[in-house]
């Protein structure tokens, strides 16, 4: 197959001792203090906020947009929006960790999970917060230790991180899972920062 | 199988010469007088805002939101949520026509053109605008009286119906076509509406 000019070119700097440019950090880990983690969908989007703090994370909101059965799909939108816009105007986060790509085989249920999160992060970006995605398996990672944990082992895993009195509600803890995974990955050096999107 | 006694009941009334509950319109066609058609998309979402009147519909507003690939998607989300925010503060539509459900075997094709549409949806429903949805197909039955019609020809249909200087740009021309079929469906006694979203 050969090799193209910029390989070659590449090969020839690396043989005359040059430095390859070092890959930039995704994120500046110190900008982001206040992280809003979202998990989006049309009947129950969860979201949790944190700010960093010693001995630990502090937790400044969380819960679960729930958008009963009578509410139109449209009417579900604008609630997400709403309640989104509030939170982030009262506690300010800069960053926001939001689920992955995930995987399923009814091209509906894609298209309404692909609602609810474009409405929420329409909401986020244009308060100008960074919207970084976090793959499920990642999070529950790098709460839990094990890809495929249950949702109730990383719920119990953030309210003793958190320091929180009650166990949070599903959707809720894994917002705040979210957030907390973020925290993680993004220490510096980290070597594989989750994707801005 | 036998009948359920609802059906039993129903059909006792029948028996007893009662009128069976006739179907509410879905829409009072008189409540709207200014329609917004948007055909969303990520990097170009298409909108058209027309005002009923005679001898044919006024178009108050037409374009197309484009985001360049240097945007990332949560930005183009952004822009999408700006720019109809202000075209809606503009020209108060009570209506919505938007484009009904595709398929596509790409999952991660529907779940970002799922995300145009729910930035677009959150904004319209906030501000009170009732959204339908139209299949494309039926759009085009509508405007040109043939299911495929290319869409050059919905185009060149679309500037003739409400009489523009100039072709209307293909993504604009689809956002028209949507509220002007949404005009037609929804005159008094259409039996087949649009669905309310």
């Amino acid at each position: 197959m050969g090799i193209s000019p910029r390989q070659f070119e590449q090969l020839q700097e690396r043989v005359a001792g040059k430095k390859r440019a070092t890959r930039k950090p995704v994120v500046d880990e110190v900008a982001h203090r206040v992280i809003i983690g979202v998990d989006p969908s049309l009947r129950g989007t969860g979201y949790g906020v944190i700010r960093l703090d010693q001995p630990e994370p502090k937790t400044l909101a969380q819960g679960t947009i729930k958008c009963p059965a009578r509410l139109g799909r449209s009417q579900c939108l604008a609630e997400i929006s709403r309640t989104l816009r509030e939170v982030v105007a009262r506690h300010r986060p800069t960053a926001c960790a939001i689920e992955g790509l995930f995987y399923t085989q009814n091209m509906k249920t894609a298209l309404t999970m692909g609602e609810a999160r474009g409405a929420a992060m329409a909401v986020l970006a244009e308060a100008d917060i960074e919207i970084f995605e976090i793959a499920p398996r990642k999070v529950k990672q790098s709460i839990v230790g094990y890809g495929n944990a249950q949702k109730l082992a990383v719920a119990k895993m953030v309210q003793r991180m958190l320091v929180l009195d009650e166990l949070p509600e599903p959707d809720a803890a894994d917002a705040l899972a979210l957030a907390l995974a973020f925290t993680h990955l993004h220490k510096r050096f980290a070597i594989d920062p989750s994707q801005k999107i």
